[in-house]
């Protein structure tokens, strides 16, 4: 057995949408552990959107990649070396490796994955990893969702999307109306994750009376993915004490100068209405982060939150793979799987 | 005695900036009080930005002034006839009135003047009217200002700005930073309204700069009352969940078309901060608005509470008045005398 590990490094800033030439593949020996280290062969790499904000010399909300270290993203994999005794050889873990078949980090960076056997496995990166916990989290804890509210979410058919509507309809939303690009994604929106509408942004010239359309009387609630047009012509159609969450900006994550805000931010006062950005970072670890944990797993069990993942295979594609995100040529949650779980 | 009223029709709806012949003068008799009316002798009326608002077709977040009506203002004054057993005559008030020297409306729409032995006339259109609740609200009911906190406040020198410095002070803020027009009301803000440092934005090319010059930690919390530029410039400079209330934005009110909003407001997701907008109106005739009232009438009687009023006299000026709402030339809250009490 010779045990290698390949993987991606960051080797220069993206000015808009990245390169290949930002990338360089590199083969080297499998890591060792360090002190608190452990190394975890990863089986799936989930592509995240935020990805791109950490390869940005800012790192925006996340310490920046460094330039020759590996990208980091979410993972999947099992421990094979470890100086953390938390996590010993063996454990099935999630959490932040990199773009790598052999990932290295402090051990703290990695949750061991409770009911492995209740789920299925890739379960674990998609409802019950950080993307569940971003729906339930934006949707219930940061805008305080109540029965009965009418919820709009952009990127309606989108990892976090998906799910945000699924949940609204476990709390009894009484009206959820999605916004998506294309037929296709409207269809599995309306069709697959709890909206009752779905409109598609691409065919409509004037999204904000589309959105007045489909909610008479506005949102109480908007769940936003996407940023732009989007969220002007969202604040539009706010119903009286309306919350706004910003869960991410898609549509400004390559853009090379800042696109132009809302220019109607005087609705908030009208309605006296708020926006609120957030960060799934700041629940992990917290007793509530626990209690929305075991919600999503129990929903799971029960069959009532369907979840769709698109997998690619293979390290060396991981770059073409993740600029997919950009382009919206994915269909569920796109993962990337570095290594067979079978064959470890 | 030939009692009569003059008054201020709107006539036309203003674009832009509000002209002459968007108004129209009118002497008539003195109105009588209908079903559940008051008629109002008026003293002095508030020059408030928000009537701008009010002016327009879609009146914001209030009633539009119907064409040919008199134009709504909050007014002090005796009431004179009553068919409201609430408020009889001889009381005094204020209230919903209009730029009338009789103002008739609903009972509902004034409110006794209370403790009036104890404080000056004017403090009822300052501190202990709407302008005093909406800085306490907004600071510390809206925005959650608390002890240790570090503020910034636009129109630091204004009706609302000056007492929200002073509030911010009284409630222990750590640091307290105001952005204002000019030399003079710069000086003012810091000398008497509270504020440790004042930014002129009209001699910062770089307001950004100039804000994270003076909170170098960013702001926990920001009370926004002018909007545009200022607004951009403030979200650059956030503390880790900061919260900005917006109050006003008055750069925008005579705006003949949208200003383009702040283009960072990314960074709400980044640092994990909010905007809100308000109305004062939502809190009037709460409980919790009686004991914001009840505190800023015990600093004002314990001398803690500085304010500012710039009257100019006649009815008939009242046009030019309000305009320099927009251009800042008034120095302190802008009120009108009407009539002298001493001549009721």
């Amino acid at each position: 057995m010779t045990a290698k590990n390949r993987e991606w490094l960051l080797v220069k800033r993206p000015q808009g949408m990245p390169q290949p030439d930002d990338y360089q593949f590199r083969e080297g020996p499998v890591p060792e552990a360090g002190e608190g280290e452990v190394v975890v062969r990863v089986y799936y790499t989930a592509m995240d959107p935020a990805i791109r904000g950490w390869m940005d010399a800012s790192g925006n909300y996340f310490t920046p990649i460094a330039l020759g270290s590996p990208v980091t993203a979410v993972v999947l994999g099992h421990v094979v070396k470890s100086d953390y005794p938390n996590l010993p050889e063996g454990t099935l873990v999630s959490g932040l490796g990199s773009w790598s078949e052999y990932a290295v980090g402090p051990g703290y960076y990695f949750n061991a994955v409770a009911d492995a056997d209740k789920h299925d496995f890739l379960a674990f990166l998609h409802p019950l990893g950080p993307v569940g916990l971003t729906a339930h989290y934006g949707l219930l804890g940061k805008a305080g969702m109540k029965e009965g509210d009418a919820v709009l979410v952009s990127g309606a058919a989108g990892g976090v999307g998906s799910l945000v509507g699924q949940i609204a309809r476990l709390k009894g939303a009484s009206r959820i109306v999605g916004i998506a690009g294309g037929p296709d994604k409207c269809r599995q929106a309306v069709e697959s994750f709890g909206y009752d509408e779905c409109i598609d942004y691409r065919a409509e010239s004037d999204l904000s009376a589309a959105i007045a359309k489909a909610l008479p009387e506005g949102f109480n609630v908007f769940f936003e993915n996407v940023g732009g047009r989007i969220l002007e012509a969202a604040l539009n159609n706010m119903a009286k004490g309306a919350r706004t969450v910003i869960c991410g900006m898609i549509s400004g994550y390559n853009a090379t100068k800042p696109e132009p805000g809302p220019g109607n931010m005087w609705n908030l006062l009208v309605k006296t209405a708020r926006i609120e950005g957030f960060l799934v970072a700041d629940c992990l670890g917290t007793p509530e982060a626990e209690a929305m944990y075991a919600e999503l797993s129990q929903w799971l069990r029960q069959g009532k939150l369907n979840y769709k993942v698109d997998v690619r295979e293979g390290i060396e594609n991981i770059p073409q793979v993740f600029n997919l995100l950009f382009s919206g040529e994915h269909d569920g949650k796109l993962l990337v799987k570095i290594t067979d779980p079978q064959n470890r």
